[in-house]
């Protein structure tokens, strides 16, 4: 039987994945990967230059992205048939003794759509899962600050969240990292203005992705239309020596 | 001028640091790293085998580690004229014009040693961050099973924190990483009871170390003498189509 590799590219940057998973992509014979319909997809682009010529690719495209509410229940039924359609065409090519690697945006096991297909796969044919530097990794770096001192708490929270749970959570935290921000920017915004925190709130865009990355203080930002590919960072200022 | 490299390693195996580090790690001409006294160093067992022959070694050596409390303001006395001492050093050798690649477990702007030398350098002499995965992504890949879904809220929290803080924290959050347990094993333990999480936590040691790898029910853990590369994981439940 093959293995589904759940590959995790790290942040963006090519130089920034790891050792195993760039082995693994330069012997890949069947790659598949994410993508908006009509986008050539973003984990794809990382690995652009880097496929064998002859690698079989398997685009997955998504049904439905932002234009139903995931609080709809249509959402989660079209997801459901779409992860088991493609669950199993990848099942069919491990029966077939087939490898497949699956391209994963940072780290698969973090907020990753890999893991739908995980759940679905794991019981069924081997699945190998390599990990790989996070968005929120790239992200701090690219502020050039540590994120983290001596006991500082880390909270990590989804700008899709409710704007009182987001203020709750923001106030009581020392170092923090908000992902998926996009339509939820002005909600984002205000949570950290309640929460005491939007002065020290950063913006990275893009991060370790070359001329695309930008890193802006937050009551800075003059464009609000901010990208998928975006992270608020507030860093700690835990005990130091 | 030299530059001077904060190059992460990610949580121990060898093949899941990124390409760039394993670039500039193979042609290292300096190689600095921190150690207890009498130990080899985990940073530098990492790399055994990597380094060129020649590579000229800077073992740092912490003058303390848990030998006085962190709240004895000797320990910061202590540890503030060691970073300066080996800072010195490195400064030295960067306005000799060398580069320097100083060793950092996992990401080194998370919760790393490293920044305490970056504190000092960057307004001095020329310094690079390289991200890594860091050790939460190789302990939470070890249990195979996903860390975060959906909108859920991850904290991490060191084990040095208060007990009273850290029931508070474990109570409120979906997904969890604890770090530096060691020493804070049973507060750590009755935390997580008190937080309600005790029975879904999971103990990971050395993660990605090969065959030092293990991973257990916090519930069915014998031996409590836990390791200095420890980390207790409990995965969050969220939103999954
Ligand atoms: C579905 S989550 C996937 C997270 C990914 N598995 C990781 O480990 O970073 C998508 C969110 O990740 C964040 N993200 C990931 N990579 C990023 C990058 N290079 N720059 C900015 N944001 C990034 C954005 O907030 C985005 O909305
Ligand atoms: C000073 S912090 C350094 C964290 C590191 N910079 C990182 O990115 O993971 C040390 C703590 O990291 C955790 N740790 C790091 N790597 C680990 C591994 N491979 N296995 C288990 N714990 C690890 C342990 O909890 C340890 O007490």
């Amino acid at each position: 039987m093959g293995t589904i590799y759940g590959l995790g590219l790290g942040p963006g940057d090519p130089d920034l994945m790891s050792v195993r998973a760039h082995r693994l992509l330069t012997n890949a014979k069947h790659v598949a990967f994410f993508r908006k319909k009509g986008r050539k997809g973003q984990a794809r682009q990382i690995v652009e230059g880097l496929l064998p010529e002859n690698a079989i690719e398997f685009p997955m495209e998504y049904p439905v992205t932002t234009e139903i509410s995931v609080h709809d229940p249509r959402y989660n039924e079209l997801l459901s048939a779409f992860y088991a359609e493609v669950t199993q065409h990848l099942i069919e090519l491990a029966n077939a003794g087939e490898d497949v690697v699956v391209l994963c945006e940072g780290d698969p096991f973090f907020y990753g759509s890999f893991m739908h297909l995980y759940a679905r796969l794991r019981d069924v044919v081997p699945v190998d899962v390599v990990p790989a530097i996070t968005g929120m990794s790239g992200a701090w770096t690219a502020t050039e600050t540590p994120i983290t001192w001596g006991d500082d708490v880390l909270t990590v929270l989804m700008g899709t969240l409710e704007q009182d749970k987001l203020t709750d959570y923001i106030r009581r935290t020392d170092a923090l990292v908000i992902m998926k921000i996009g339509s939820n920017y002005d909600k984002v915004v205000t949570a950290l203005k309640d929460g005491g925190k939007f002065d020290d709130a950063w913006l990275v865009q893009f991060a370790t992705m070359g001329s695309k990355q930008t890193v802006t203080k937050l009551s800075e930002m003059t464009d609000h239309g901010t990208p998928y590919f975006s992270i608020v960072i507030v860093h700690g200022q835990g005990r130091r020596p």
